[in-house]
């Protein structure tokens, strides 16, 4: 195989980023990297540029940079701040870009590879989330495939593969239902940051851990779902799943369900979104049923985990709810992390920031922008 | 929706056929029913043609045509012996045949359906473990596409649908394990046809029920998988599913798992593979996992189960193997529901024909017909 794809890492010294570099090694020659970005782990990027050698690395905090320059001095590779890092994602030649950011920060970035024509390996799931309406018009606009990197989007979307044009009755997202699943109100409310990290099945990094925790996770992803698949609220249902081997599953219109499974191992729907349409080989561990010998599944308790319930209100209203919905989580779990607000405050404050901030019915993206701030804001001043 | 398909359906009387036909009443005005051909049940093939009026109905028992004739006077339906069977599917103008007929006695119309160009719907899996090689050059030969009917095959040809030319590392035929699952050979040896009739998840007919509980059933699926999906035997698995929700999976070269499921209901693979490539909308009972809370899978017992130890033998060896171990299953099976020989006593007929009828590395058409009078010969024979 010569044929060779460059790529674009937005957010390659976290989690996806990180992986997704395993996922590059795992077929050297395959890929070229054009572009790394991340936002502070200037010695992190350092090492993967001088062992990835792309043409330009991209820094969010500005006072790494002139530690960052250093350490790249006499390799070639240019180094630019976080301001210039739309400007680079479109004059890259990239055929892909993964945004494997965290949060809102993705939005903007993202848009800029999709007008400069470059397909997405999304792995931003707030992109849609706060922007859905927009992005997807634009992608089919500039005709730019998004291809998912979340486990459960990924096996939708490998579910759909060659099923155009079928009825989709349901979309299952399944759910691990996290490290508190079974628990109530009363214990949630005595988490503390070191339980809620500890995710069961899935090795992620924080902001995600907590939001797989509190089940908010699952909520952007319903949203994600919707917009990817262009189906409706009403049919997408959460499963949860505790061994997270069925990564998720679509039913048609005949009755008929599709899932797709395996191994909770992030490298896999990596692996998936950059080397597709096609599916290479590789050797990464393969499932093995007889170490899974039961498979389990359940209802969400959307009345102790708000967040779900909040998610789909969210997305039933519309507009730049998602938006706020989004914003205020943001501040929640960086509240929680810093220990300023308890484990089920964060619904409470997110609640809060969906009764208050105005509503807007088709929002531009200035007014998203806008939506965001000010959420930011009011969760920023709120108590809890 | 206008477009009408025309259908033959072989074996209409029996489990598949009236399920087929339970499928075709799903959407009136969808087919058009130009044949049906069954053994000996007069009475239902002549109600089955009164409400379908199809152009011609076959009948394979001479003692009933008369009878036959009588109940369809004045009709204009054609009706003729089961000499003629081959000859109508010929001069047929359907588009696809279901062929569910049982056992070795489809393979003749199979070859006329494909050799005249007719799609088919094969639910008669014998026709590919005696007679694969020569079924599939044929099909291809022909441009003829063979859509399975088996719930295990039809999964599998869901999981592969857009997936062509990707590596498949390994297909996963799922087995409900039958009624005596976890009983040892002293159990298996007391078993009576009356409790081997009994199966757990699945209502088929009595031959296939028998196959069911003694595990020959999904070691003819391994053959058919074979010819089916051009994988070798080793990448064929056999998994034990007690609950029949999983229909199968394929595992690709990426350690992607793709599953097929709902209910255990043979009407839905009769219906993806009579509408296929449209997955059509329909009414039947949908599958829910809150009320299957639990999958479980486990390997199978090939040492108490030896039949499908035999299966895998008979297709390592190919040749006309497949076909001594079907014909030699066939008569040991009717012995045993004869009560002339013991559950565990038709694995020993089918061991002793493999050893015993002389191997043919790749037999003509002629050959295996040879091959399977020579075994019913000599397995009729046989006391055990």
């Amino acid at each position: 195989m010569n044929y060779k794809k460059t790529i674009c890492l937005l957010g390659s010294t976290g989690s996806i980023g990180t992986q997704a570099l395993a996922v590059v090694d795992e077929h050297p020659g395959r890929f070229d990297v054009d572009l790394l970005a991340a936002g502070s782990n200037v010695d992190l990027l350092a090492r993967q540029a001088l062992k990835y050698k792309p043409r330009v690395v991209v820094l969010g905090k500005r006072e790494g940079l002139s530690e960052l320059a250093h350490l790249l001095r006499n390799t070639g590779i240019k180094v630019v701040g976080g301001e210039e890092l739309e400007e680079e994602i479109r004059f890259s030649k990239a055929e892909i870009v993964l945004t494997a950011m965290v949060g809102f920060a993705g939005l903007l970035p993202t848009i800029a590879a999709i007008e400069s024509g470059k397909n997405i390996a999304l792995a931003n799931k707030e992109t849609l989330v706060v922007a859905g309406s927009l992005i997807t018009q634009l992608a089919q606009k500039k005709g730019v495939q998004i291809i998912p990197v979340d486990s459960e989007h990924s096996a939708i979307y490998q579910c759909l593969v060659g099923e155009g044009g079928q009825v989709v009755e349901k979309i299952m997202l399944t759910a691990s239902g996290g490290p508190f699943r079974g628990k109530d109100q009363a214990f949630l409310s005595t988490v503390t940051p070191q339980m809620a990290l500890k995710h069961p099945n899935w090795i992620m990094g924080a902001k995600i851990t907590i939001d797989s925790a509190s089940l908010m996770n699952k909520g952007l992803e319903v949203i994600e779902a919707y917009w990817l698949f262009g189906v409706s609220a009403s049919s997408i249902e959460v499963l949860v799943h505790p061994q997270s081997i069925i990564h998720s599953m679509v039913q048609f219109g005949d009755g008929s369900i599709k899932a797709q499974l395996g191994l909770p191992d992030m490298k896999l729907p990596i692996h998936y979104a950059l080397h597709y349409p096609e599916r290479m080989t590789n050797a990464f561990p393969r499932f093995d049923f007889l170490r899974y010998p039961t498979l389990s599944f359940e209802s969400p308790d959307i009345k102790t985990f708000r967040n779900l319930a909040l998610a789909f209100e969210a997305l039933e209203k519309g507009g730049n709810m998602p938006c706020i919905l989004n914003a205020a989580n943001e501040v929640a779990v960086a509240k929680f992390l810093e220990g300023k607000i308890g484990f089920t405050e964060m619904s409470n404050l997110i609640e809060r920031c969906m009764e208050n901030i105005p509503y807007l019915a088709e929002p531009s993206l200035e007014a998203l922008l806008e939506t965001d701030r000010e959420t930011r804001q009011l969760a920023g001043q709120t108590k809890h």
